[in-house]
C-alpha cells in the first residue's frame, strides 16, 4: 500500500478509537471528532466539526452510526449531534463508511450521490465478527462457573455463525459439544463437524444433562417449560440480539444463573474489533 | 422405529446392494432386482418384474436412476430397462427415492401423482457425501505422493461442501492447508477456520510451494498457464464434476500428475455411502 | 460401586467441600470438620475432633496438607492445628488421602503403619489439574488482554504437562502458537502436534512477535534482558511455581502487563478439581 | 549454513536416495555406493569402494545398517559387503549416521575411536518417524475398508509414540477414538486429549464395536479369545515390530481381516522419512 489516505473519525466507541491508532500506524492520516484519550503523530484531534475536518477522502461513522436517541453514536454523553447537522459537509466525492445505514441516512446519499458502506450488511463482517463474540462467551462462561469447560457437556443453540465459532472453539478446548438446529442441511453440517446434532423437536430430552447452554437464536427458545427442564448448576448465556431467546424472569424464579450478553466483541476484544473494521474498509476501498 | 415398511430396490450400484441389506438388518422387507450377489432372509431376489416386485411401500431407485443410455442404471449391463417399461406399475400410492429426477420422470409424476424424493436435490444428503469423497480424496493423495500429507503445503480450491470436509480433515492430520475462495465471506470463513486464505486473483503467487492441491471448483480453474507455475512434484487431484477444473492435457505435457476423480462416495466407501441413503430416507419417510 | 464407605475431610478449601458433597452424591457416608458452609443428608458435620471423627475408612487431608506455618491446612484461619494433635487418633488400620508427604508425616507412617496416599506425587493427578489449570489461564489471558486469542500469536514457554495441555487448548480456539522446549525430543512432539518450535537458545528472535506469553517453566527464563525484547502490548501470564519465571520488578519498570498465577485449579474450577481428586481416589482405592 | 560438507552413502533403501537427493540439493557433496537409480550434478555414483568413497566428512550407513543375513543393507541383493571389508577405511576422524548399531559395530568404534550417531536410538527420530508409519496405517485403513474413518468406531491400542499420532490423526479426521492403555498417567492424557480411554482390564467389553482397530503394542494383546469378540467386518492393522500383536492364524480362522505391516516410513513416504533423516543429521553434525 503506497498512498496515503485521510481519514475522518465522527464519534463512535472504543473500537473507532483503535482503529484510527491502527490507521494511522499504518501510514495514513486521521482526524477525530467526539473520541476520547486519542494520541498520535498523525492524528489530529478535533474540538469541534468544520471544513477542515471534512476534507477526508473518508469519513468512517460509528457502528451503529445512530444510537437510541437518533443523535451521532459519540462517547461524550453531552454531544447530540445528528445527521442534518452536518449535512453541509456531505459532498458527492466523500466516502462513508458506517453501520446501519437507514432511511434518513440514505435520503442523504441519495441527494448528493456519495459512495457509502454499510459493515452490518456485510456478511463478511458478521463472520470476522463472531470470532471475538464467540472468545468473549467463552470467557464469561469461564467466569461464571465453577467447573471446566474441557469434559464438559455444552450445548449451542442455533448453527449460524455465531453458533458455528462457538462450536468449534469450544471442542478445541475439549467441551463434549452438542448444537442445536432446525434445518436438516445444518444438522448434516453438525454430523460432518463431529459434534452431536439434535433438532428442535428433541431438544427437551438432552436439557437437563448440559453444564453450559449458549443461545444464538432470537426467539424465545428457553420458555418456562424447556427452563424447568434445566439444571440449576447450568450455566447459561444468551447472545442473541435484545430481548434474546430466554424467559429471564422464569430462570430468575426457578433459580438458574442466566445471562443477556450483547456486544461482546467492543467490550472484551475491542482491538480485534478495530482490526475487523479496518480489514473489511481495506478491501471495501481496495487499498 | 416399530413399523414394518416394505422396500422394493430397482438396479443400483453397490450403494443399493449395501443399503438394502442395512434396510434388511434394521427389520424391514427389501425386494431387490438387478442387483448382483445380495443375499438376506429377509431379502426376496427378482429376475422379473412384476407386480408383486412393485407391492411396495417405497420403490427405490438408483442415483442417477438414468445411465448415459437413458436406461435406468442397471448393474448388469445386459438390461435396457426404461422408466416407461415399467410405466404400469406406477401408481399414485407407490413413494419413490431416487437421484437426478428429470423432466421424463416428472411428467410420470404428474399423470400418477405419487411421491418422490430426488436424493440429489437435497443438501443434507450432498454435505453428508462430502465426507467419503474427502476421505477418498485424500486416500488417494496418500497413494500418488511420496511425502506426508503432515507437514505439507496443501492448496483446496475452492470451499463449497467437498473444499470443507477436505480442509478440515487435512487439517485435522496435520497439513498446512490454504483455501482458495472468492467470495469475501468465504474467505472470512476461511480465517475462522484458521487455513490459510487466499484469493483466487493472488492464487498464481503460491501455487509453486504446495505439495498437494484438491480441486473442488467445476471450470477451468488449472488452465496451462497455471500449471506452468506448479512443481512436477505436486500431486493434484481433481474432484469437480467431469470435465473437472485441469487443462489434463497440458498438466501430461508438463510431467505433473493430476488425477481426475469421481464417484467416490461408492467406490472407496460404499457402506457409509448407502448408510447416508438410508439416513436421508428415514428422514424423508419420518421413520 | 456397591459398598458404603465412611470418609473423614478434615480441613482444606473449597476443593474439598466439592469433593464431600459429590462423595455424598455418589452413597457414600462423609464426616467433616474444618470445612465451612457444607451440608447434606449423609454428611455429619463436626466441631470438634474427636475417636467418632476418626472412625472411618479413609481420612481425606487437605492438599497440600501443612500451611506454611506447619498447621494442617484450615480454612478457618483461628484454626491451629498440628499433626501431631491428632496422633492418638492415627492406627494402621487407616488410609490418608493427602497432598506433599513430608519427613514429619511420614515419621507417622513408620509408626503407625498406616496406608496413605500422596496425591500431589501422582502423575495422574497432575496431568488432569493441568487442564483446570490451562482452562483458568486461558480466562485470565482473555480478561487482561483487549485482543482475541483467535489469530493472535502466543507463546507457551515449556512443554511439561501444562505446557501441552495449554498449547492443545489455545489451538483448539485459534491462536498461532509457538512452544519453547529444550529437550529435541519435546521439539520434535511440537513438530507432531503441528505447533511452531523454538529452542531455547533461539528464543529471543521470536519474543518481539508475541501477543501472549504463558510460561510454565520454574527458573527465570524471562530476564531483564529478554523482557526488553517484549512488546508493551504483550500479556504475560506466569503459572510456574513460585517464585515464577519472570522478572516481575523489570517487567513492571519496562510497562508490561506481567502475572503471576499460581493454584488456578481450585480457584477458577474447583468442582472439576474436586472431580479429579474424587476420581484419583476411586483409583486408589479401587472402588 | 555456509560449509560444504561431503556425505558418503553406503547403501540403504529408497530412503537414503532421498536423503542423498536432498542434501546435494542444500548444496553439500554426495557420494554413493549400492543406491540404485540416483543422479545429480553433485552425486558422484561409485560402482565400487575405494579410498576417494570413504575420503568425507560423514559416511551414512543404512537403518539398520545390517541386514538378516549380518551383511550392511544394500538394495542390490548381489552384494554380500560386511563391516570387516570397510574396515581398513574406518579412521578416528569419520563420523558415521547409521541405524541399529550393535556389539560388532561398537568393537570398530573403541579400536578406532570415531564418532557416530545411532538413529534408532534417538528418541526425536522415533517421534518423526511415528509421522508417516501413522499416515500409512491410515491409508491402509482407508484401503480395507468400505467405510469411511469419518463417524467410525476407531480402537488404537497402545500410547506410545505411534499411538499418540495416530489418535491425533484419527480424530482429526472425525473418526470416534478409544484408547486402551494401561498407565494411568497414559489414561489421564487420553483424558486430556479428548479420547475414551480403556484399560486393558476393560479393553473385552468394547472389542465388539470397533470397526477398526490399530494395534501399537508389541506383545500378543488380541489373541483368539480376544478375536472372538470382534466383527468380522472390522479392520485390524497391526503396527507393532514382528511378530505383532496379534493372533494371526486364529484371525484367518474366524474370518476377520488383519494385517500386520511394518516399515511404513520407507514404503508410503520415503521422501518425508528422508527429511527426517537428514534433520536429524542436521541436528547432529550442528550444521
Amino acid at each position: 500500500m503506497q498512498e496515503k489516505i485521510t481519514f475522518s473519525f465522527l464519534g463512535g466507541d472504543i473500537r473507532q478509537r483503535e482503529c484510527a491508532s491502527i490507521i494511522e500506524s499504518e501510514g495514513h492520516k486521521v482526524k477525530t471528532f467526539g473520541i476520547d484519550n486519542i494520541l498520535g503523530k498523525d492524528i489530529t484531534v478535533y474540538d469541534k466539526l468544520n471544513e477542515t475536518f471534512f476534507n477526508c477522502d473518508v469519513l468512517m461513522l460509528p457502528i451503529p452510526y445512530k444510537n437510541k436517541k437518533g443523535f451521532i453514536n459519540i462517547m461524550d454523553e453531552k454531544h447530540s449531534l445528528a445527521l442534518n447537522d452536518i449535512e453541509a459537509y456531505l459532498k458527492s466525492d466523500i466516502k462513508i463508511i458506517l453501520g446501519k445505514a437507514d432511511n434518513e441516512f440514505r435520503k442523504y446519499v441519495d441527494k448528493y450521490g456519495f459512495e457509502y458502506f454499510d459493515l452490518l450488511q456485510d456478511e463478511a463482517f458478521a463472520i470476522l465478527n463472531a470470532i471475538p463474540s464467540a472468545e468473549g462467551a467463552i470467557q464469561l462462561a469461564m467466569e461464571y462457573s465453577d467447573i471446566t469447560l474441557h469434559g464438559s457437556n455444552v450445548l449451542v443453540l442455533g448453527f449460524g455463525r455465531l453458533g458455528k465459532t462457538l462450536a468449534r472453539m469450544l471442542k478445541g478446548i475439549g467441551a463434549n459439544v452438542t448444537v442445536e438446529a432446525r434445518k436438516s442441511e445444518d444438522l448434516a453440517w453438525v454430523v460432518e463437524n463431529g459434534y452431536n446434532g439434535i433438532h428442535l423437536s428433541n431438544l427437551n430430552n438432552i436439557l437437563s444433562k448440559q453444564d453450559f447452554i449458549f443461545n444464538t437464536i432470537p426467539f424465545l427458545i428457553l420458555d418456562r417449560n424447556r427452563l424447568k427442564q434445566i439444571n440449576t448448576q447450568t450455566v447459561i448465556i444468551d447472545l442473541a440480539s435484545y430481548p434474546g431467546g430466554i424467559d429471564f424472569e422464569a430462570a430468575r424464579e426457578l433459580g438458574i444463573k442466566a445471562k443477556l450478553e450483547l456486544g461482546l466483541p467492543g467490550i472484551v476484544a475491542p482491538k480485534s474489533a478495530a482490526r475487523i473494521i479496518w480489514e473489511i474498509t481495506k478491501e471495501v476501498l481496495k487499498i
